[in-house]
């Protein structure tokens, strides 16, 4: 079904000043003519035609292209650059003004891409250039290698290898030459390369209905820039099959297209016809690399991947691979300030992919290290007491957690929390070296996020090890070093978690936990008072929160705002396994009073 | 209708792996870490940790908004980043791998998006790298300005601004700061932006079925970046509505989600979501520019057009407004080499327009000038009886061109070829200035292509200029100029045309004319003969293309190929002018005879 496309414009007649305002508005060292809406020239700001004493280089064509071939306009590549309508050539009147404006003493050279109306109207404007006193020298890029010699008057078409040309041109022109050399060496340039591309859709031009030519499934071959039909329509492949499919085809020897043998030199151009993601150019750019390397012989010397000579929103990408000797990687690599010339892509090539970096000696462990010491400690003894009575004590409330979780979330923390103290019960013994309560700690974290998963394994983890982090500084763990600890594990809880008070979570327990075990302590209560009065506070808090507002928005925008009536379910848990614990520690410490 | 999304990808799980490898063979100066599938993390090549002394700066997070974040890897921005799987936050593993790779001395700073999964797994990865010795600072950018505040766990979402905290921070480390000030610096400027999004359309995760949830004729405000729905849905606007509402929207001052007062200098991101053509992108930068600094009174700084920040292949764009002094310019405008921070955005700003040059004084030319002399000189008068004989000729042939025509062609070049003839009718006695005949033959062209357009205007316009530069050589013109101006005219029109001998064009007449002309004239007939000859063999051209195949891809790819049958118009048609010019000049040079 074709439809009316979809484009965030405004007038469909005036996309393309539009665009060039917008460019203009984000480039300072762009300008443009003042000859809206037939002259639609983008030129450099930095160029004087009173004093510039290089050649210009000029290209232009048809709109929908973007950022060909304005974008490419900069010190170093093209010196301006003629906007035609949407797939629509520049008439030469534009083209004639974009010359008078930038072509000096040394005169100029037109690159133009081969399209009949691209060659006649640069080719008016250059003959009327001539006759007005300027030196005017035409290169015409027809790069295409989709179909097979020959193709009469039209000949192949001009494609994404274009802009290849314009820097090899640009870089010439820059460095001094002559305009016979610069157009030398960009004629040149234009026969060393070759250019196919694939596409998924067909574009939709401004105000225009949405074409279905392609349907589900189907990709198009040897497909053009301004939505002619492909080649061939094929069933869609895996990337890897269409790049091996276009790369043989440029380099098809039958065609001859480009004199690229076995043991050259070339550049790579993966470029994405508008509405492709980056993503999967590079997954392409992944496959034409190594398949030019090792299938066809060559030393790939560049690679440019991404968006340079679109086709409105298409989707597709075509490959251009062109013959460097050294001296056209010279142009190619040399500086530009045209905007949409790829950085980054020259430089010695490092090894792809370094070994992973090993963890610091002091903290690497292993199943040896990690074991049950064959004797406890008291502290130990106390410790090991603690943990399994909190893992028990979240067992039995399995049921009762899920419960409460129905009613505000998705009904699973008891299960969830269930098989993190089913884990912690099991590694109690074989894993925990629980005279050290640091690692022991650190390693009920890791016990934790293994099994449960989600949020909260990750959320007990970080309270683990922020718990780990603050035990490690003091060789000696009293009531003062766990409760500095948990505030630790709080702070860390609440700075990755997002929440805090009043969030419905388990700091609504935590917190006040923390607080009066912090006070008590610093009021000089014996550490069982605090801790008593603390497990009492974390209850209050936990209970507390049966009167806030339920928020499902932890990894949405979907806001519930529903008040609960149930107390949160990871409030309650780290109540009940808290108290639990101190419970056991008590009993130790207290056994006449158990 | 869902249907399967059409993608150049592989195996939908190996995208991101994938993409990694083309990524690196693309730019030398990244590396990657050699974990996959499980570790995914991009670095600098040129960081050596054993040697590093400048604060590591760390993102990442979920997979499909290329080149966020591992696209802005590179000198002067971020040292590492790692990806997670599409949507997914990458595993706290990873992340600590990362950090282990590239954290010297001074330490890192991990720059997060604010979502739960890539806090929590920076988190984790955080604490562990804490308790391993390293130091480690966090800044969590959500710069989301689409809903009301407050968000309770969720907060506000990290969006395309967080790119340009990397920039502050990346560039913040690079000037050798500590990592406190790094990230003070990156808290800073996270709390200085604000972002907000559209769309007019869903994206498609690789191997899933593509929504249909954004029908025809609408869009989405405030979306997310990971497909989720937006604040609203609304009917399709114009763009400049559209990018009003949503300025007003990020600086309301309802919300103060930026501190951005009227007066204060701002700099202006506009971000594609993956499936945007950069047309759109910047026909929205041309309305945000004026708008910012007209309504709301600010002082634009900079403008970043581009796609950053992605969505998949989703279509649509995000504006983020950064409020920036002199010290976050100059972190914005600091060198950088990761490859996908756009350059040449800073500088002077020079007028954006300039005025379209006048022709150069020589060609200068009024209408005052361009009419015919009060009195003919008599080479002005065989001149003007040519010109006129051989348009009546046309006017003649009008029908029989269109029957030849409509056998191979549209049918047209007879009512096309009457159209230029009657213009020049028109024309020779107003304005040619018929006792020089370089101008008056100019001035052919010029009528001719006033009326006639398409490819046969163009290419009789460019004969005539060429001509016209060549007879301008010469003060006396004699058979021996008109002889030399033919072949200038000519070798251009085969030049810009394309065609050559045998295509079915006029030049299978004209080329065998202008062999006869010049060979008769240097062998020493006298002109006349010579001409009578030539025009003789520019016949017998002109019917020999009755054998010809017909080839309709003058501008497209559809080849005919079908034997013709009848003669080109157009060889026919020069063919008769030609004639009936010779016999008119013949009649007035020898009227005897007549």
């Amino acid at each position: 079904m074709a439809y009316q496309g979809k484009k965030l414009i405004n007038d469909p007649d005036e996309v393309v000043t539009e665009f060039i305002e917008g460019l203009v508005e984000t480039y300072p060292g762009l300008q443009y003519l003042d000859g809206f809406p037939q002259i639609k020239v983008v030129l450099r700001a930095d160029v004087s035609i009173d004093t510039y004493n290089k050649v210009a280089v000029i290209s232009g064509g048809g709109s929908g292209h973007e950022p060909a071939q304005t974008g490419f306009v900069g010190e170093g590549m093209l010196t301006a650059a003629i906007s035609g309508d949407v797939f629509t050539s520049p008439p030469a009147t534009s083209i004639l003004a974009a010359i008078r404006a930038v072509t000096g003493p040394k005169g100029c050279l037109l690159i133009v891409t081969n399209y009949t109306g691209d060659r006649l109207n640069f080719g008016l404007a250059a003959e009327q250039a001539k006759s007005e006193g300027y030196k005017v020298e035409t290169v015409i890029v027809g790069d295409d290698c989709a179909l097979p010699p020959p193709r009469g008057i039209a000949g192949r078409r001009g494609l994404a290898g274009t802009i290849l040309v314009h820097k090899v041109a640009g870089a010439a022109a820059e460095a001094g030459l002559s305009l016979a050399d610069v157009a030398a060496e960009a004629k040149h340039a234009s026969e060393m390369v070759g250019t196919m591309g694939v596409a998924l859709s067909v574009c939709t031009l401004p105000g225009q209905v949405t074409s279905d030519r392609l349907g589900p499934g189907l990709m198009e071959l040897g497909l053009g820039i301004h939505g002619e039909p492909g080649a061939a329509v094929v069933d869609l492949q895996p990337v890897d099959i269409v790049v091996s499919h276009v790369l043989r085809q440029i380099l098809s020897p039958e065609t001859q297209y480009v004199p690229i043998r076995r043991g050259s030199r070339v550049v790579l151009m993966i470029n994405g016809l508008g509405g492709t993601p980056m993503m999967e150019l590079m997954i392409a750019t992944r496959k034409a690399v190594p398949e030019l390397q090792l299938e066809h012989g060559l030393a790939v010397e560049r690679v440019y991947t991404g968006s340079f000579m679109t086709s409105l929103d298409m989707a597709g990408f075509s490959i251009s691979i062109m013959r460097a000797d050294e001296a056209i990687l010279q142009r190619l690599d040399a500086p530009t300030k045209a905007p949409y010339w790829p950085v980054g892509v020259e430089g010695n090539r490092p090894p792809a992919k370094i070994p992973v970096p090993l963890p610091p000696s002091c903290s690497t462990r292993n199943d040896e290290i990690l074991s049950q010491p064959h004797k406890l400690t008291e502290q130990g003894c106390i410790l090991e007491a603690a943990i399994e009575a909190a893992a028990k004590e979240i067992i039995n409330l399995k049921d009762q957690l899920n419960e409460w979780d129905s009613k505000v979330g998705d009904g699973d923390c008891g299960t969830t929390m269930y098989r993190g103290a089913v884990a912690v019960l099991e590694d109690v013994k074989k894993r925990y070296p629980m005279n050290d309560a640091a690692e022991t700690v650190n390693e009920i974290g890791t016990s934790i996020r293994r099994v449960m998963g989600g949020t909260s394994g990750i959320l007990y983890d970080i309270f683990c090890k922020a718990a780990y982090a603050s035990l490690k500084r003091s060789s000696i763990i009293t009531a003062k070093q766990w409760s500095d600890a948990l505030e630790a594990s709080i702070a860390a809880v609440s700075k990755y978690g997002g929440a805090d008070a009043g969030y419905r979570t388990m700091l609504d327990a935590l917190i006040p936990a923390s607080a009066v075990l912090k006070e008590r302590l610093d009021a000089g209560d014996d550490p069982l008072t605090a801790f008593h009065l603390s497990s009492e506070a974390a209850l209050i808090g936990a209970e507390s929160t049966k009167h806030m507002q339920a928020q499902a928005g932890r990894s949405t925008y979907v806001a519930v705002d529903l008040l609960a009536l149930v107390p949160d379910p990871g409030a309650m848990a780290v109540t009940a396994w808290y108290k639990a614990a101190f419970l056991a520690v008590k009993s130790k410490l207290q056994p006449s009073e158990s």
